[in-house]
């Protein structure tokens, strides 16, 4: 049974509670899926849209070619090399072995990925489904190691964005570009369709400085078995598989996960999280102080003007 | 590369070795697959035998129906019940949550399981592949939760059982009853076609009562990320999905492992290992004292005669 809990739009009122003792349960979500009004002016198929809309969630393949994967390849493989990346403060290694998990900002420390954001295949759509001026929030590549790839329990962005960060609304959403395959054994992003259309409130408080160890294991904002189970009787549980240069765009409060990775293939991809300019964040919700600039742009929210780019060959 | 090494048979040295200051390698299978010489009387088909001898392992799909399945489902919730065996020897449990993992010696400690291990559609292939009379080496179910289902690392059976159990040769196969839906998201198990040609050899010492800690967590006998990425180059991996009631058949030596599970849906499955009475064990290669009984039989080693069985509701 889904707890539909109807709240009074007030502004001074959080209608996304969750954590600070509130009780887990599901609760509807209070904003649109699909900003754009215009279909005519609609980057992919109506079809897609419409499919954004009620799973929450697209696979889009070959997007990126080839050659541009190459090139997106080698830039993941020069910032892994970097020796003071390693120890900088927007990189997560893994809690066992200590590799690179994660690297933050990368579209402010690569000028690579710098381009990858603003191009029109991803900004574009973005502007589209949203129908605002966008901005990235959060950015970032993940290794996710063979043999050794550690899960990711399920959850929603948008919990942690609203609580830790202070995100407003649901006018937000990611893409992930594949880097690598991603098959149903190495650890891929699993998505439960339909469930952006809840929201899970979570127990528990938060610690100070949560940031810290979430990044590595979760152990706050984590949805209940109860709210999962609800969720996935449902919409089912669907794998993002596909090759490399496919783009998951997912929205900012679907419910994902990933299993461990114990294969010898890696995982890796770019991510890009899109918010609207109309709904910069402003203080959490949660009440702690907020998160680092790396982790939730704060101050760095200049709007990007999408961009048709050709990747040359890297140097 | 692989590095193939050719030992002398001498009844005196160990063709297996493993373990013990040993460098990881991967050495070739000294042994047959296929035991059988004679298909005309082959209870499955020669091109499932083919298939068997030339990937180390079946998926054979609808081998019980679904009034069996529900059968041994709830005989799996009445020993799940069972206090006593909770904390019994041959029970595991989560390494986090405490909850039960696998009961071992299912085939002794219920009626419902012992009938199922004789069944002709089990225990007759077996006798047939191997071509001895069979008994049963280790039998348990596994209780794969949902949520927090953790992984089993890659591992040959027969690593384990020749090093820490003393059994001699590679004529022995194990059997997975699955009695849940195997998806490929919720912890399946996985498998290296070709593997079983290879025995991994593993580095690193056994620890006095290793079993104590393996069977949460394999910490030794594990093989190297090198010989892992030679066998996934040679045959790739295989996902064994399929509905309740289906049979995995596999080679004591084919390289497997399953990923966590974070979905709700549980996976379970009754186990049996046939070891061929030819091979019975003897002192372990390892030098250490043998595992208990419950996991490795060393005096219950009854030749099974396989029946055939109708199962009755379950009261």
């Amino acid at each position: 049974m889904i707890v539909k809990e109807k709240f009074t739009l007030n502004e001074s009122s959080d209608v996304y509670p969750s954590r600070g003792g509130r009780k887990a349960q599901l609760i509807e979500r209070q904003d649109p899926v699909l900003y754009a009004k215009n279909v005519d002016n609609s980057p992919i198929d109506d079809a897609l849209v419409s499919q954004y809309e009620e799973q929450g969630f697209l696979v889009l393949e070959n997007v990126f070619n080839d050659s541009e994967v190459g090139y997106f390849r080698q830039e993941l493989e020069r910032l892994r090399k970097i020796d003071e990346l390693r120890w900088a403060e927007g990189t997560i290694t893994e809690a066992g072995s200590g590799d690179i998990r994660s690297v933050f900002k990368i579209h402010e420390i690569s000028s690579v990925f710098n381009k990858l954001a603003s191009d029109v295949r991803l900004a574009g759509l973005a502007q589209y489904l949203l129908a605002d001026n966008v901005y990235i929030h959060q950015s970032r590549v993940n290794y996710k190691p063979g043999f050794r790839g550690k899960e990711f329990y399920w959850h929603s962005d948008f919990e942690t964005w609203h609580v830790e960060d202070g995100m407003p609304r649901m006018r937000a959403l990611s893409m992930s570009i594949t880097l690598t395959a991603n098959h149903s054994y190495n650890g891929p992003l699993m998505l439960i369709p339909g469930s952006h259309r809840y929201y899970a409130v979570c127990e528990g408080e938060t610690p100070a400085e949560h940031y810290r160890f979430s990044l590595k294991k979760q152990e706050c904002g984590v949805p209940d078995d109860g709210c999962l189970q609800q969720l996935v009787d449902l919409g089912g549980i669907v794998t993002a598989t596909g090759k490399p240069g496919s783009v998951i765009v997912f929205d900012c409060n679907v419910m994902h996960g990933s299993n461990s990775n114990i294969t010898p293939l890696p995982r890796s991809n770019a991510f890009f999280v899109y918010n609207a300019i109309s709904n910069r964040v402003v203080e959490p919700y949660g009440g702690n102080p907020p998160r680092p600039e790396y982790l939730g742009a704060r101050t760095h929210c200049k709007p990007i003007t999408p961009q048709t780019h050709h990747y040359t060959t890297y140097e």
